[in-house]
């Protein structure tokens, strides 16, 4: 059994239950070290069990060996969670409530027919997993590594008529041959007025000289994410996008300067919005600061104003402001860093703003 | 309003409902027919609200014109949901009961205050999902098209010494030069023993010589996907491999003689699975037969055994009997077919077996 799981029951003792049955899977990922889909996991004293079905139970019985004797699930997945639950004699079964279904919920329920309840639980194994270990901190390092190399090498290729998506279809041979095993999310490439969008899908625009192009990328690495974001210039960059991009910029350094354990998360957000506010900006500036990245590119914590948790040291999370004027272009300058002992480190820091 | 959301609701009020929380991104796109994420829909005969955060407001503004008002959430969305619905009257609004998490649907109750009940549904969109219009159909059409190109392109790729992972990188890169606007699903490149693992992730793993490549591709086409796997052979098949080939493909073709609108779905997966296990290898073929494709990847309806809803002009699904060796290797052969008014369309049958 790994220290993980330990730590998981640990929480289930503290919290007076007898198990939990894990749905989610980069929580059930966390705690097999094994990347996992359409599976659960249930966790007890006595034993731990990873019900699959037959796409994925020759792979899970190599890997899982000593974490989690595997079931083949091949009726009804939902009557042998719960029957395995029985078996084991839990009787308080605690299920991931952000994360179940409400008709998964309703038919494990059924099944236990009243000999065991089903408790609602949320954050037991994400609470964990904010705090990153050395390991994970290595895996996500290569991430980011890969990410600015695929950055560098892309800057030479955009050139005017080149296609949003021919960009998207570089970086994604790109990152593969450099060791990832695939983007971490949907890359962005967002030219011109695009990029006013924070979520832009690419498209067969073609760029054009003199205006921006911003990039939005992250690859997994061995189930790990990054997150970057840059934006290139073709040819001049115009008086109001410098103006805009230094703001954007200086609001970023602002907000990492602040960055040290014990600081609120809140406050991280609120030094890059108060920045951007006092330049006029305020009102374009309409998401969080950041987010945290590990086996997820969006997990705990969130970069909020509304988040008053102290940062840790381990923690690993995007800093990210931006100002989008609609119609016109937008900025955003994003990068994935570690909250150390004593302040913070951007991850890769080594590429260009 | 469009005859998607007309359709919902006649469903709507036959059931005796006021209105319908849809929550599941690719139910929401159909319905609004914009590609939609982080978003919830609330269907009334009143008014239509589609909900989501500042990421997406402007583009669903540009895209839902007509089809629902925006509302952007700040705080808790699903008070705002609960708001919306009470703001229009409803009484008794039903949710779509898999998608929902079971956090989500307490929270949306508490925030109703027992001024309106939540009540279960699934199935009402999916359900008008699993018939194509003809304009699914040619979007369908197109990501089979540039899949089948994919093949024929990275065929002339593949030689002794490759990784699987490049091979990827290859695929990646070259549909969206064709115009897929992504992958379909995490493509899969496994080589020798490797295609014995059904969802084999593509590895480091060198190509070589006199072993089969396993390649299980779809694309994205405006927001619909295509399914197709074909196994290529470096230098000679060896006698083993050319018997279970010949023994996969022959039961693809029996399956496929049998789809004609009302033969039972159930039937199909039979009919394939009875010529495998009458040569011997019914042990080695776990998963179903196909699985239907549109929005989403895997959609209703599933090719399956115990199915024995009838199949219906205008179904697509795929056709993919498969025979895995463990530790050996592993055959499958894929096509996506479209139910016509008599039989079925192989979508793209110009390309090889």
């Amino acid at each position: 059994m790994n220290s993980r799981i330990k730590r998981i029951l640990a929480k289930i003792e503290q919290e007076n239950l007898d198990g939990i049955i894990v749905s989610f899977p980069a929580n059930i990922s966390y705690l097999v070290k094994f990347s996992s889909r359409d599976s659960y996991l249930v966790v007890s004293k006595k034993q731990n069990f990873y019900i699959t079905d037959s796409r994925y139970t020759e792979e899970a019985r190599i890997n899982l060996e000593r974490t989690a004797a595997v079931k083949k699930s091949d009726g009804s997945v939902f009557k042998l969670i719960a029957d395995t639950c029985l078996g084991l004699g839990l009787k308080r079964i605690a299920f991931e409530e952000r994360h179940l279904p409400f008709a998964e919920h309703k038919k494990i329920e059924e099944a236990l027919k009243r000999k065991a309840s089903l408790i609602p639980a949320h954050g037991f194994i994400e609470e964990l997993r904010q705090i990153k270990e050395g390991e994970e901190i290595d895996k996500i390092r290569k991430a980011v590594r890969i990410t600015s190399a695929a950055l560098k090498f892309i800057k030479s290729f955009i050139s005017a008529g080149r296609k949003e998506i021919e960009v998207v279809a570089e970086l994604e041979r790109f990152i593969r041959y450099r060791g990832a095993s695939n983007s971490a999310f949907d890359i962005i490439v967002a030219s011109g007025p695009n990029s006013s969008f924070p979520h832009h899908i690419p498209s067969e625009r073609k760029i054009k000289n003199n205006e921006p192009v911003l990039i939005d990328i992250g690859v997994d690495y061995l189930g790990y994410k990054s997150d970057l974001t840059r934006v290139f210039f073709l040819g001049k960059m115009n008086i109001q996008v410098r103006k805009i991009y230094d703001i954007v910029l200086a609001a970023q350094a602002t907000a990492i300067e602040k960055i040290r354990p014990a600081q609120t998360i809140a406050e991280i957000d609120r030094a890059a919005r108060r920045y951007i506010t006092r330049k006029g900006y305020g009102g374009f500036f309409g998401h969080n600061l950041g987010h945290g990245v590990g086996l997820e590119i969006h997990e705990e914590p969130q970069i909020s104003g509304k988040e008053n948790n102290p940062l840790k040291p381990g923690m690993v999370f995007t800093v990210e402001p931006a100002i989008y004027l609609p119609g016109k272009f937008g900025i955003r300058i994003e990068d994935t860093v570690l909250v150390t002992g004593k302040g913070c480190e951007v991850l890769d820091g080594t590429i260009d703003k």
